[in-house]
């Protein structure tokens, strides 16, 4: 069985696969045309993000058994498209939740105790106490929207802050836990002070959380995304913020992350987010740590084999 | 009886006190000489640091009952005078321990997933992941040296991280929980991939954390420093860094926290701390929030009330 990988991944994903007996073709460079002229050579084919997989990438995919995704969102993957040919999806949430758990509550954090801003000061010989003051996350309600992999990790850390957390998620039901209760979303739009986004990106969801939607929260003071960019409109988000409706942002995903090449609204909106002391900005890190680059591998080449036994039977 | 307030605190304390039928001249502004010449009329004194209370201070100090400092850290305050004239001293720390606890998690995951710098290269147009990939700090082992409020509600925090705690305190023993593991000097010096000082500043602590102490340490990885800044001797911390004995420190105080004033040795350590991008500061702000400050009212006066009552019987 032949596996083409066309993005870079940590080096372990060789050695794994060959493990469990499959051929690897390493080509993190291929281009989209080149990967069309030769993937009816393969059974299996690793993705990170930067090609879209869809009809026209599929159009020679005969052999194809699974399309595994090195991450968690599958927003580049048509997924009707791999159901028509039988093909399966695979990605590894649980590679990199801890992570992106990790790095929101740094975010959530590093916000409320304006360290960021306060570090910045400091190495430029300002030191200001009164100024830094900052707010605590404890006693607070975080409402999560979504419950998958990413919001279960991000509530599990929350859980020793002393904070009340709620969760909705349009999919499931029945998740409620020793520290998530699970709510309706009236219930969420009722109690939360946080809002953290954990949805996956997909035509429902995109651009979902707008104006209407925010405005629809009785004590919303943050919001948080370390989801996708495109299930938030900034430029709502922006207007909440400037008419003090908001209190604060923590952005890890933007709607275009091309933020060299955004168009003239989406720069200007850009622009004047970060004039704003009471956001935070990282570049779509969360969920990318040293240890979960080498995790993603670990769990994606176990599905693999679960697969692959299962097909042999 | 009469309390006199040296420094500034929130308005709360005026009416907090005045419930417990306690006198209260609030005189923030107020000069040493002045509080040397009319601490006679006083039962009780409210301080928070920048007033040493010593022996001059007290010389006309004949119907003081009570100092109470508004925070944890009693290091302005000379104790044996304090007890040479059977004053009580009372400090708060049960009132800044979760603003302490939420802001040393908040800079330890800022400084592994590099938000602080990563939010200023994104404000400058630069989108970097994989120049911006983090470390979890999951599965790795915190020891604690000092624990007391600080230390239990750090390591309260950490206990949904899934990381081994261990903590030591060279005045008490048998404080083991169900996340903590009280162990011996040695042992934490054996195991501790990172150290969160949560020591008080006194003789015996003056500049303890120094290069002989850290290099005992076999698997030292990361410091964090939110108790005092004497304590940790930073030329020793930044030759550890420089070298690549250690990957990274976080820092919410200094040997010096005047840092307009340095000298020219302690200017250049300063300085070439702040050009590591490995470090992490905040101006002694750990404990400093908007809770906290009110909270801290409420613990002292509480406190105050318990002592006046028992004075009373």
């Amino acid at each position: 069985m032949k596996v083409l990988i066309i993005d870079e991944m940590h080096e372990s994903i060789t050695a794994l696969l060959n493990d469990i007996n499959l051929e690897v073709d390493y080509m993190p460079k291929i281009k989209r045309e080149e990967i069309i002229s030769i993937i009816e050579n393969y059974e299996g084919l690793i993705v990170r993000s930067k090609t879209h997989i869809d009809a026209e990438l599929l159009k020679n995919a005969n052999k194809l058994v699974f399309v595994a995704r090195a991450g968690a969102g599958v927003d580049n993957v048509e997924v009707e498209e791999l159901d028509k040919r039988n093909i399966q999806l695979l990605n590894a949430p649980e590679g990199n939740r801890d992570a992106l758990a990790e790095h929101a509550i740094g975010m959530l954090l590093s916000l409320f105790n304006k360290i960021n801003t306060a570090d910045q000061e400091v190495r430029e010989g300002k030191w200001d106490r009164e100024g830094n003051r900052g707010v605590e996350l404890m006693g607070k309600t975080v409402g999560l929207l979504g419950f998958g992999n990413m919001g279960a990790a991000f509530a599990k850390r929350l859980s020793s802050f002393g904070c009340e957390i709620l969760a909705f998620d349009a999919e499931k039901s029945g998740f409620s836990n020793k520290y998530v209760q699970e709510v309706s979303l009236d219930m969420l739009k009722e109690k939360s002070q946080i809002l953290s986004l954990h949805i996956p990106m997909n035509a429902q969801n995109k651009g979902i959380v707008n104006d209407d939607f925010l405005s629809e929260f009785k004590k919303l003071e943050y919001v948080i995304n370390t989801s996708r960019g495109e299930v938030l409109i900034l430029k709502d988000l922006l207007n909440l913020l400037k008419s003090k409706k908001i209190k604060g942002a923590a952005l890890d995903v933007l709607e275009n992350e091309k933020i060299n090449s955004l168009n003239q609204n989406e720069l200007s909106v850009f622009q004047e987010l970060t004039e704003l002391k009471q956001v935070i900005f990282t570049p779509h890190i969360a969920g990318w740590s040293i240890e979960s680059y080498e995790k993603i591998n670990k769990v994606l080449s176990q599905k693999i084999k679960l697969l692959v036994e299962k097909r042999d039977k």
